[in-house]
């Protein structure tokens, strides 16, 4: 596990993009795509939290999503919109696991054909369950292969459209479902959310969810999480441009390695969040025992980078009323006890 | 573990008791009591299993209410309906450790002095959750000491209310919310429920649920399932009064080692269920690791005995709709590591 610098940035500038990818419009016919589709995860209260922090915490388990992540929401927002002809053809994505999965059970749902090209590293349980929806997975060398190259090679040979992981506006769309429930929840406990907190790869939940959440609570302040060494929105954040990770890096929240903001996603992000900051592996060790010991959830090393950054006391809470996005919990079980046993549970 | 036989009795009557310790209306009002302070947890479905089983599954993650498992529901319930006077004087439990967390928790709310009285090879983390809701922990050998007569020198000495672990009105009640939550959540979800699986100790949620869900939905044949050695309510529905579990049988599942059915529950559970069975430790262990695999919940192993019902295959559910009741998250991280493994995650 490594452990890098920390850094908070405060996003240089609140206008929004002259033409944003996404409006809060198509978060919202989104969700009624996914109704019946996707689990409403609910916003469970963390009253242990109450004491140790004072302040008022609730959890969105992503965990508990369809595909045990919410990337199935932006992938079946995605192919709901594909034509009967294209879903034929069939779709082809790249991912680590997450998104791989959410493609392949969305995929499967529609009876659409799905190529998944999947890193030779990723965590077994992402590729045994995307086989598991039927999907055909192609591994590729992290290191010296392109994927975008052999998912290219699929979307010219057999006509299969491309499933982006992050950079596209009906993932991005459907990836802020997540957003709108937590604010019509939130609302609904009776709770005004000051902070919320979301898990940053490529960005594709943060936009959306930042989005749903701004327009329906403007006063909420977002913040995304990345693990450290993979700064690379709260980098871009604070240069005012999109800047890329530094090579060789590592970290065990593999959900999370995506190596620079989108192109769609950063606008966005730069002009809805409060913030980014970063966690080390090991304070992400510590939030998945908090997790297993008092949620009594399963969360991923990437799915736990928020509850880090509120656990390791990296915001000021006291007094606030806080959300904080789980965002999967597709974890194998030999990882998931290091990360425990590490942490000391 | 212990592997021993497993046995599925139907009860041998439908007829209500005389006059049942509670009635449908108690349940209402434990829910009125309860709204904004237990959580309503969600009914989640689980697609993975549509293909496995070839039937439409839902889970009710209790490991998700306050304390981890469903016990706060019949403590509040409990506590709510003293005077004030008798909360001042407090409240005395014995318990193995959920009931000991859901009474603490449920006293540290209403402001009353709490003393619970558990064995000392209680799990490491229910006794120091217990004494984290603010209760003084009495320990006794669970061998040589009567907690019963402990509990009884507090109630005399210190004028202290007994919060049964199950044999109440207050606690059937209040654990019956799980099942009107279960039936009005399947509602929503368009669910017709054939069958419901419960786990049973004492039998309170048993019967409370049973209750609820007899009364908004019934078609519903509602079983509960035992540890194998531990099959005291399975035993006496077939014999037609209650009988005790033999001495120096052993079951990690340390939730559910009630000596016999109450004197309260046995007489609703017989004329509401359908039926009851067993399951072994390995079994037991099996559901642990699918929990942790696919659903993403810690269960312990108390909790996991229905959903081992459902996963060995003991019950005929083609085609049919069932929910399973997951009573309780609390396990330590060591027998959680040695059942995940045993069950080769």
């Amino acid at each position: 596990m490594t452990s890098s610098t920390v850094s908070t940035a405060i996003a240089a500038t609140a206008t929004p993009p002259d033409s944003p990818a996404v409006v809060f419009a198509d978060v919202e016919a989104a969700a009624r795509r996914l109704a019946g589709k996707a689990v409403v995860t609910p916003l469970l209260p963390v009253p242990a939290l109450e004491a140790q922090l004072g302040a008022r915490v609730f959890v969105k388990p992503e965990v508990l999503q369809r595909t045990g992540s919410f990337k199935f929401r932006g992938a079946y927002n995605k192919l709901a919109q594909l034509s009967t002809e294209e879903r034929k053809r069939g779709v082809v994505a790249f991912s680590s696991g997450n998104h791989a999965q959410g493609v392949a059970a969305a995929a499967q749902l529609f009876g659409a054909p799905a190529v998944i090209v999947m890193p030779s590293d990723a965590p077994d349980i992402k590729v045994a369950n995307t086989r598991g929806y039927g999907a055909e997975v192609v591994l590729y060398d992290r290191d010296r292969e392109d994927r975008e190259a052999i998912a290219r090679g699929f979307t010219q040979a057999r006509g299969m459209t491309l499933v982006p992981p992050f950079d596209d506006p009906a993932i991005i769309a459907g990836q802020g479902t997540v957003g709108l429930e937590i604010a019509r929840q939130a609302d609904t406990a009776g709770a005004k959310l000051d902070l919320a907190l979301t898990c940053c790869g490529g960005g594709g939940l943060t936009a959306g969810t930042a989005l749903a959440l701004k327009t329906l609570s403007p006063a909420t302040q977002i913040h995304a999480v990345e693990p450290a060494g993979f700064d690379d929105t709260c980098r871009s954040l604070l240069a005012g441009e999109r800047l890329a990770n530094a090579p060789g890096r590592k970290s065990f929240c593999d959900a999370l390695l995506s190596p620079m903001p989108g192109a769609l996603t950063f606008p966005l992000n730069r002009s809805l969040l409060a913030g980014a900051l970063a966690v080390t592996d090991a304070e992400v060790a510590a939030a998945m025992a908090f997790a297993f010991r008092t949620l009594k959830l399963v969360v991923e090393p990437g799915g736990a980078v928020a509850l880090a950054a509120l656990l390791s006391g990296k915001l000021p809470v006291q007094g606030k009323t806080v959300a904080v996005i789980l965002s999967g919990g597709n974890v194998d079980w030999s990882t998931f006890q290091q990360a425990l046993s590490s942490a000391g549970a």
